[in-house]
């Protein structure tokens, strides 16, 4: 398989979930040397980053962070009252291409692949594919 | 054909355009069973999201709340006076990468293709090309 | 070759360093007509973004933008105090896909690409790779 989807349970209002062992695990078993892989997030209120995974107080802060640079009080229109979770969503962004060297990954050393979860908790799903390069 | 553009006028200063039926109409004619479809911006104050769009005070919101993050009255250097635009333009990014599975755009149940105008009104274009799975 | 990194060494704490000949020169060794063209940056404190590069001066003003957008004086966590780097890297991206026709690298009149620095001066590396379309 070169494509496909899996599924993540978040469990906050917002948090970072560590994703790389999920995407990994796909392009061990697609067999493929070289080529990209695209991940894409389905969601409307939940983004995709890529950020360092060492020290969990970075993913911390970078919400933190989020929540101080989105304004939370601002009398939003949108009724469901989620609208900081779509702006955050449109701020890091619903789609990601990473590199695929010698049938790896290839990420930096500090770097991990996040699913940010922006209004949760709630089940979600990530779906991928890879272009192979001949 | 597999790659192209299309235009676009926006009507305001900023607001986001549904492009999501132009470029499924393109992907349409194309007849491509698996890849994926690239979008680009080549404007410099203007972005590209996916975000809802089922309920357009969600655009609205999001347009407020950019107009909250981004300083607008900061004393830019730049002569031209839309450097807010061209931080938005940054913050939202100038490439989208979408999935295609069985012919169609994969999108989630709430998701559409935003061109998001930070500069208008304007004619502006967006370019497209889609990469075909073997 | 379709792949490979370059190197970049950066002179600030932060900075914008348009490496778009950088990406042309890899391109036009390649010889490859039509495809796509994704950068990858596998650093945590840093970006890669397209904006304009006429004018120096919006390279300055999306700095400054930032600085003030991302809170450089929350009480973050992380021990290392370069948090807002962290975040700053999130909100621009670490990948970037750009469209190659008739040879070259489509970007519009104003466009240039940049790798954005948050946390220097440091030794920096982007990695890139081709996709063909046939």
């Amino acid at each position: 398989m070169i494509a496909g989807k899996f599924s993540i349970t978040t469990a906050r209002p917002m948090e970072m979930i560590d994703i790389t062992a999920m995407v990994s695990d796909r392009l061990r078993q697609a067999c493929i040397t070289q080529g990209t892989c695209t991940l894409f997030n389905p969601h409307t209120t939940a983004g995709l980053t890529i950020n360092e995974g060492a020290d969990p107080d970075v993913q911390q802060d970078i919400i933190s962070g989020l929540q101080k640079i989105v304004p939370m009080a601002y009398p939003f229109k949108h009724a469901e009252g989620n609208s900081p979770a779509h702006i955050m969503a449109s701020l890091t962004g619903s789609a990601l291409t990473i590199l695929i060297e010698d049938g790896q990954l290839v990420l930096g050393t500090w770097q991990r692949i996040f699913f940010c979860e922006f209004d949760g908790p709630r089940p979600r799903t990530v779906l991928w594919r890879i272009l192979v390069c001949t």
